[in-house]
């Protein structure tokens, strides 16, 4: 696995107490695998299994979960749900059909929510998930306290253990760490440009244009100049794009740039000021 | 598959333009099949690749989609990444390590909110999706707008294509249709009670344990009082809960229940009056 050089430390540590993942006598070692590997990109690690039909250990289900071996090697083997569940708090049934067992129905970020809270106070809760054929039957979604159901397309409804499994996991992580990922983008060695850099590139872009009687006629220059500014304002510079763009403005100039600090009548006579940057990379001198 | 039979409208149809799903250099063809599997889970149809390694069509992919043939059946193949994306207007990246590239680094529910965004102005958009082994390049994640990665624990990111394309289709349709389940809790059939019923309830469940003087010490009264009807109050009971809840007390007590109007003097003396209900399934007689 390639680790991120800058990894977000908020992503690293989850501070609640995670979920635990119940399987419903699955039928195929494979399927337990990679329900493992599901639960184990996202951080969950508790994995029961109720009458595996194929029994317990299971190479397939090793081989499956790649390398989710931590969660593999904790699996507890039930032989109900109900001893399964007997010590959580709050279980979720994930089913993809209404039941006439009437409890709400909830999605995966709403479930997420849910457990993350109870969580927080270290209370244990759980997801339930039924065979791959056809799900749990109404006394196994009646020991639950509520319906969890995807917000898949009904015309097309056809995830299996592992994906919904993975969204649950997906949607819990998201919660319980605040939306935090793995890496972001890097403004400290990418700051954004202050305004006053800003507006002298625009300044400086403005008036290479006005030399080149780019703005006729002269009454559109006001709006013109506008939509100009509001380009590059949606671009959300860096200090160092700004720089770049006045080296390229001073390039088409035909204009040489050096970098210096403010002071009047050093340098190359009608060289471009870049402003007052130490480490600004030297720009091409113009013709 | 089968079909709910109370399927709810709102998560049938999308109103907006979905996004395209581009696979760059896929090199399973058994991945270009479960990706389009993950799509049509969520109602996305249009799937493109580049430079497929095994080529197009692929038998390994349409049987690996199941039966997301429409997905299969409509797939472009492109020889280059600009090619494949230069229709969209809007473009995100999805890559598991941070790069050298400048750009904002968005989760899925972030890229949906803005592809739904767009899509709901008719705009095209689209999500790439790079190489099994290693991803996207940094050539390929600069033609994208942003970057877009999964919050998954950095100690074991180990998503495969078709898990990434899951989550981040999961996200889109999850905020294309507001959060839309395919079923609710059915609460036409189940209204819930009216406060009026819940403290005839009440009435009934404390004169019950006043004659069996239940509140011991009596100024303890008010307060177990409260207790117990908090416990009714959190359980949101329905009307028919009530009346179920009612003819537990009245059955424990010994006491008849028969439902009928209010009407004082009717019916078998002592018997539990459960309120004015022409469709209360006839209880069982005390002794």
């Amino acid at each position: 696995m390639t680790r991120n050089a800058n990894i977000n430390e908020e992503a690293l540590t989850v501070g609640v107490r995670p979920p635990a993942v119940i399987l419903c006598e699955p039928q195929l070692g494979e399927n337990i695998g990679t329900a493992a590997r599901a639960m184990a990109n996202f951080g969950l690690v508790d994995l029961r299994i109720v009458n595996p039909r194929d029994g317990w250990p299971s190479e397939k289900a090793r081989a499956a979960a790649s390398r989710a071996d931590h969660v593999i090697d904790k699996v507890q083997v039930f032989d109900s749900l109900e001893a399964a569940i007997a010590d959580l708090t709050f279980v979720y049934a994930t089913t993809a059909r209404s039941r006439e067992v009437a409890k709400p129905v909830r999605g995966p970020d709403e479930a997420a929510v849910k457990v993350t809270g109870l969580g927080a106070e270290g209370l244990a809760t759980g997801y339930i998930f039924g065979r791959e054929r056809w799900g749990l039957n109404n006394e196994e979604v009646a020991l639950a306290d509520e319906i969890l159901t995807l917000p898949v397309d009904p015309n097309f409804a056809s995830l299996n253990i592992a994906q919904a499994v993975l969204v649950c996991a997906y949607e819990w992580r998201k919660t319980a760490t605040s939306g935090a990922l793995p890496f972001t983008l890097d403004t400290e060695t990418n700051p954004p440009a202050k305004k006053e850099d800003l507006l002298r590139l625009f300044d400086h872009l403005e008036g290479a244009l006005d030399r080149v009687t780019f703005f006729r006629p002269v009454e559109r220059r006001p709006h013109i100049i506008r939509n100009i500014r509001n380009i590059f304002q949606k671009a959300e510079l860096t200090d160092q794009e700004v720089k770049t763009l006045r080296g390229i403005i001073a390039a088409l100039e035909g204009r040489p740039t050096r970098p210096r600090k403010d002071e009047a009548g050093e340098g190359t006579a009608g060289a471009v000021d870049l402003g007052a940057a130490d480490d600004t990379p030297a720009e091409r001198d113009g013709a």
